[in-house]
């Protein structure tokens, strides 16, 4: 087991109508706050009426910022900066899925820096104040809503980039698993492919006598995938809601990986598909992940058989255990199938002439991605292709 | 599920050596520190050497008080006070197992109260400031290296009783398996029954719908057997001894309680024995565990079932599930027999004529004890009885 540090303070208020207690929370740390939201969903919910009406009971100075689009851009997060340092706001509230979040995080990050903000991304360390924020979750996917990292997208170069910070963490975040009743079919599928990414990026690490997190991680994607598959007919079904919303947290708070090393590459190797064709990230890893497994599965084949076994209750064939790793790759393309998912470029009409370029840009900056298996460009270009 | 709040910011410190560091972790909080102590054996392993010598290296002024035994009694909690109060000691340094730690948080909550300590762990609720305090964790057990709670014994009245509040959350906690290798076998054992209690205290709840927590709580079950019967033969495998130190950390730190309310009645029905006879807490668990759920198991067989399913890996009889509730509550009989502790008054030579004292002490100040199944006066004495 590798030695860690862990900390994450976030405080969790889960459960029906939570948003209603937004002003009350927030004036515990500010008087003034950036409502940053997105396309305008939440207006048609009642969610924006709820949330300013409750701002305003507690006496908060509200300035807004809507317009975040899923990968969120660049452009939108340097405009909050402004605004935050042309007023002086000392808070942000994310109302909104995890690119809302992540745009407020970078907004966050970018406040006290003195270079530009993409700086951050691409790895100048500097270490600075970040503002401090808050959330009201809609989407259960990135784990933002506790997590210490952001991803955003440079509109003007088109490459989709991560910063992580302790300080990042929001203060608070806010779970009612009511506001994602209303969810598109789609998206939900997308949010329940996201979270699995999430564990599976940690479940696959080079480090031996990890079982307690090897166990945690398996029961929170035995959770994910069970009601994954339920909230499909029954999305009005408030514990199928909060299973999920609180597994997508889980998954992705940190918890998960304490004494071992998650790998990422997949992450990686989809951040270009959605910087380049815009697609969903949720529906890029259902596309990307088992053409990864397919890939990498030899390295540690026994690994895949235990995942096989301990997720999907398939029985290890111990003379042959690659027929139980890859019966187990099978069994989870049937299930972001089954969720209505892309598993292939065809599968998403998207385009299979770049791809090249993909593998290109994937590693414009590193050596390789990922930990478990280091993916240089030429493996980038082979998943890519099991991937078509 | 239910709604619940959850937020723990204790920051892990985890691995090899990481006792070096205490010094320079305490020094962003404060220049002065009680150093609380037990019974003189971090000074045989050498322990204490190490953190003096990183406190002087951080130049913090250090008080100390040693002398904490098990069961950690409310005489020495006033002495400790008194010495805080009177050197004006802002910040409490408990190094050793959760007897430490809890007399050093019940410290730490009485300095700045009015009245007198004891009046906290009797209910009365009073907001007032506790003393922040870090821990450096010798025992895997008791899970108040992050837990918000405290448990200690009037020695006047022989009562032992329990207080929580989440300022008492220790700030940072430093864990290092290499230092539990030296633990004796039968304090090992203990550590690994009380942990694997604070896991059953949360699995067994009315709640429906919990699916996460109660894959989750499987999970540390299971790692908490596989290397609970590991280290018996493999006392210095690092591995081992971390996954126990780890998982009696998530055992306790609140995240198996979201969105679920545990029983707790086994805990309180031990406490009585572990203040009246001295018992290590661990080992009257391994004796109440059992015969609690003997006596309860009728309230919802299928939830035992699932237990012996998921945890002992045994076949649900779906015609007679109680077999397998009767099957499962045997094989953790079974598990604390291999660890080498007692399920029984008479395994322990406990006398057996104060069961009717010890149900009587149990709710003399309440009706019942218990969420799970409300347990009285007469359900109580049933329990020491089927535990004799």
């Amino acid at each position: 087991m590798q030695d860690f540090h862990y900390q994450n303070g976030t405080k969790i208020i889960f459960g029906r109508e939570t948003e209603a207690s937004v002003g009350q929370e927030l004036k515990k740390y500010t008087n003034k706050v950036l409502l940053h939201y997105g396309g305008g969903s939440i207006k048609k919910t009642g969610l924006y009426d709820k949330v300013m009406h409750s701002l305003h009971e507690a006496g908060i100075e509200v300035f807004e910022l809507g317009g975040v689009k899923p990968n969120p851009r660049l452009s939108l997060v340097r405009k909050g900066i402004n605004l935050c340092q042309e007023q002086e706001i000392p808070f942000i509230l994310a109302v909104g899925g995890g690119s809302v979040i992540d745009s407020a995080k970078a907004i966050a990050a970018g406040v006290h820096y003195e270079g530009d903000v993409w700086d951050l991304f691409c790895g100048v360390a500097v270490e600075h104040e970040c503002l401090p924020l808050a959330t009201i979750l809609t989407i259960p996917a990135a784990g933002s809503e506790t997590s210490s990292g952001t991803v955003v997208t440079n509109d003007e170069i088109g490459l989709k980039r991560s910063f992580g910070h302790e300080s990042l963490r929001p203060v608070f975040s806010i779970l009612n698993p009511e506001l994602t009743f209303t969810l598109p079919t789609y998206q939900t599928a997308c949010g329940i492919a996201d979270m699995l990414a999430h564990v599976l990026e940690r479940y696959f690490t080079n480090e031996r006598h990890v079982d307690i997190t090897d166990r945690l991680c398996e029961a929170t994607m035995k959770s994910i995938i069970d009601n994954g598959l339920r909230v499909m007919n029954d999305p009005f079904n408030y514990d199928i809601r909060a299973e999920l919303m609180l597994a997508g947290m889980i998954a992705h708070n940190g918890s998960l990986d304490m004494g071992r090393i998650g790998d990422w590459a997949s992450h990686d190797i989809e951040h270009e598909l959605s910087g380049m064709y815009d697609i969903a990230h949720g529906a890029g890893l259902a596309i990307i992940f088992p053409a990864w497994m397919k890939y990498v599965y030899h390295h540690d084949v026994n690994r895949f058989a235990q995942f096989g076994s301990r997720v999907f209750n398939l029985e290890i064939n111990l003379n042959h255990p690659e027929e139980t790793a890859l019966l187990a790759i099978e069994k989870l393309e049937s299930f972001f199938k089954a969720l209505g998912l892309p598993t292939s470029f065809s599968d998403a009409d998207l385009p299979t002439d770049h791809i090249e370029e993909l593998a290109q840009k994937l590693v414009c900056d590193c050596d390789s991605v990922g930990n478990y298996v280091p993916i240089k460009e030429a493996d980038a270009l082979e998943i890519y292709r099991l991937a078509l």
